[in-house]
């Protein structure tokens, strides 16, 4: 069987290809294609790297074969970037999802197929726990071509064409490497950046509450989405994958208690309304009952986030 | 100015079309245009009938010029037709209405845009009540294409792309004419052929609730959605039109009541499982507060649905 991870540059993809390499999962090809050539997660003959377009005539089409099982859909536009870049937003997160799920349908109908989707599906007035049957009104393009997805994913497994598994990801923290153009991307860099000795901006008040996941978490929960059957979730194929809620003060403090107060005075609040209006209309809490009786697991509390981090980073 | 009703040679673009003309909103052109050269609904030289297929090439961005003030977009797939003919529906039903969200933002930025979206959005496990903020999750290829549209909709406002407004219909009865490929088409066939003196039969079993509009409400909150502004929506462009709740074992005995039972007798219960799953999926019930809050009309009687029927027809 022939794993495809899209998206497979990036931090997500990369961890997910490792965590597949080393898991009991039985594959004979792990495809990893990204718009970039991603570069290998190990020596295993296993791995293919692949640079493609997706959006590209036929791309999608040929990418998907006889051969294919299971394919991990995590490529996507950022959404701040989504923002700022509206063409390219729609034809990334909402185009090449179709291409993959019509490539599905004709080439091998019935995988089993992950869509990567975001808790920014979310947004406006939402009560102050979201549940899985709380309406989506997202405010931003990333959210809303997140939620159509979503929409479309369920569709097509509903007819049959993809066995689909759609997993709402809470904001991952913390995000190794460098800032990027998500919205959320100051979540990490708050936590990052001071432990590397840098300075950091929070564009957020101290009382903002984040709905957030490990990405240690994050990665057993996609695979656990991959690997449960397709009944298990019943009529509906959608399911926010649980996390903590945390506001940035008890971040701040948990960075202060396991580093120092001279790492937690390398942050500075500097208020930027955009960053703002996207992220305060995300949760800052979502009912996990749902996710923890299908089986995936929850972080503990935030400090573990930062130890994760600190022993990942000196790994 | 001039306005657009796509759907134009349909049932709801016909009526749609002469409301107009009898209102007092000031316009001089009103283009009627579907994929049928659509007839004119009246003699009046403010109506142009234009028949193009909407899927094609530069045929949506033809349209929608610098004098285009007001857009409805009534033109659809009907849901059982969307069901077996996959592709078709998608193509229709989303694209189009992508493509008419485009021209507009590249011709005629911020135009009022009001498009038909359907209760047919909700499916699955729903509460007994089903409000504005109740997760859609439709089980239809026709409801997960319109709720994708609403969350498109909504975006291209959020941007100031178009001014839109998205009315969820109830279900429509009596609809005139002759069945259609629409899930709920026995919804007026069991009151319309009963009237016409022919047969009708009954899929679904007398115990299930419908949520209905009569006509002359549907084109009534049509027009008002138009002509409400932006802000009276608040964040949020997307409002559940009135309805009443009505079972099909009520529907007949409003025929027998108004008519007769020889009447009555006509109908017959021939189950059909393809048209019961789609068509139970559908909320019975959807609170109205929101809607009559905006000034949108309720119906109040489903025997006035009939007599309505009754009359329009002698007309």
């Amino acid at each position: 069987m022939q794993i495809i991870i899209t998206g497979g540059a990036g931090f997500l993809g990369q961890r997910l290809a490792k965590a597949l390499l080393n898991s009991s999962l039985a594959f004979d090809e792990l495809v990893l294609v990204d718009v970039l050539m991603p570069t290998s997660p190990g020596a295993d003959s296993r791995v293919l790297c692949q640079q493609s377009d997706l959006s590209a005539e036929g791309a999608a089409q040929n990418l998907v074969t006889s051969r294919t099982g299971l394919l991990f859909h995590l490529a996507a536009v950022v959404s701040s970037h989504a923002e700022h870049d509206f063409d390219l937003g729609w034809n990334v997160n909402l185009d090449i999802t179709r291409l993959l799920l019509e490539a599905c349908r004709h080439q091998r109908p019935g995988i089993r197929f992950v869509f990567a989707s975001s808790l920014a599906v979310y947004g406006g007035n939402l009560p102050a726990l979201v549940t899985d049957s709380t309406a989506v009104t997202p405010r931003s393009s990333y959210g809303t071509q997140k939620a159509m997805c979503e929409l479309m994913v369920n569709d097509y497994s509903r007819k049959g064409f993809v066995d689909g598994r759609v997993l709402r990801l809470p904001t991952i923290c913390v995000r190794p490497g460098r800032p990027n153009q998500a919205a959320s991307s100051f979540v990490s860099s708050i936590i990052r950046e001071p432990i590397n000795g840098e300075l950091a901006s929070c564009p957020v008040p101290p009382e903002l509450a984040l709905w957030l996941s490990s990405p240690a978490a994050i990665i057993e929960n996609i695979i656990k989405g991959a690997t449960l059957s397709g009944e298990d979730f019943g009529g509906w194929r959608t399911v926010n994958l649980p996390g903590i809620g945390v506001t940035v003060q008890q971040m701040l403090d948990s960075l202060e208690r396991i580093t120092s107060p001279e790492t937690r005075a390398r942050v500075q609040f500097r208020p930027d309304p955009a960053i703002d209006a996207i992220v305060s209309s995300w949760p800052g809490a979502i009912d996990n009952t749902r996710a923890l009786q299908l089986g995936f697991r929850v972080d503990s509390h935030f400090d573990q986030f930062i130890t994760q981090f600190i022993s990942n980073n000196q790994a």
